[in-house]
């Protein structure tokens, strides 16, 4: 076990670790996901989330600044990797319909697997303001990279071209699938992925 | 102009009306679901609700007693027609593909069509308390009755059996949509509904 010495800062933590995570950061990370997606993110101070990891607020406050600076960096966390991943994709050669697929079987394994179902906080009135811009600018980056794969493939199977945003929302529903306390099993992110090609008029 | 006199109870308003709706109740019906899906749900008080219909909150409780009890009235609203709609379409004999795509196409046109997006307010942590049970169990009755359709649709098809789910998701999908300042266009409840019969795998 570690101790929250390995940060170089903020006081002594007041209880021993209690959270998954290998830093403080990430024992404040999963303590606030936790307490957004059960309790609420306005009704969750600072300080509810300092006690849920057994820490000082004040040494909290040397990790993020403000609770919109942990909301952040949690949202960021869910769209991240799949941003990365969908441009790789879209940058190789191959079928589009494989790399399509691929990007879903990837973006909903990391929507099934996460501990906390972080995706339920997009539709939050707070996300709209100027503080959470660049978020909302990567969320919109990862839809235009899946419609510009889906594209492709529409191109490809002579598929229906209005359907090009449908994989996108299809794979964001396992956040409301989850929300309705219906865990994903192992096969939803293929189940998901081998519609979303159904869903372009695909039968390939 | 109607007068808050046709409720027969209740101060008189104390400003003139400005709210679509033939009520009072609607017009704070109105007032809330803007509030909640803009400012949020907690952060709405029902002060703040009473204040942007121009009425006393004393008035206000005398047409609902808690804001959850708005909440619940603002939420039957989603799910309670399409329901009614659904029990009434497994009732009738033709192709169960004609009768998932008019379901389809009249649940989608009232998520696009209505004032506020009020299914945002879906994953809320708030509405897994007892209080909005009835509500959770009716929109998982018109989930079952989606799956039951989408079973026929299948059967009829020779579809795909583990996408009965995913006709339900995709038109809440429209809620996720909406909520990114996607306006929904006349045509996306159709496009919905071709989706969700492509997404069961039938190509009739």
């Amino acid at each position: 076990m570690r101790s929250a010495g390995h940060e170089g800062r903020g006081r002594p933590r007041l209880e021993q670790s209690r959270r998954p995570g290998n830093t403080a950061r990430e024992e404040i990370l999963d303590a606030a996901a936790e307490l957004f997606t059960t309790i609420g993110y306005a009704g969750t101070s600072t300080r509810r989330i300092a006690d849920a990891v057994g820490m000082r607020q004040a040494s909290l406050y040397h990790h993020f600044a403000t609770k919109d600076d942990i909301l952040d960096a949690l949202l960021a966390g869910t769209v991240d990797e799949a941003l990365q991943f969908a441009g790789e994709l879209l940058a190789q050669p191959g079928p589009a319909t494989s790399r399509l697929h691929a990007l879903v079987v990837a973006d909903c394994s990391q929507l099934c697997g996460s501990r906390w179902n972080l995706g339920a906080l997009y539709l939050l009135p707070e996300l709209r303001t100027d503080r959470f811009a660049q978020f909302r600018a990567n969320r919109e980056e990862l839809r235009r990279r899946y419609r510009q794969l889906a594209a492709q493939v529409i191109a490809e199977c002579d598929g229906i071209p209005d359907a090009d945003d449908l994989p996108f929302r299809l794979v964001e529903s396992v956040i409301n699938r989850r929300s309705d306390n219906e865990e994903c099993t192992p096969e939803t992110p293929t189940v998901i992925a081998d519609a979303a090609l159904r869903i372009l008029g695909c039968h390939c």
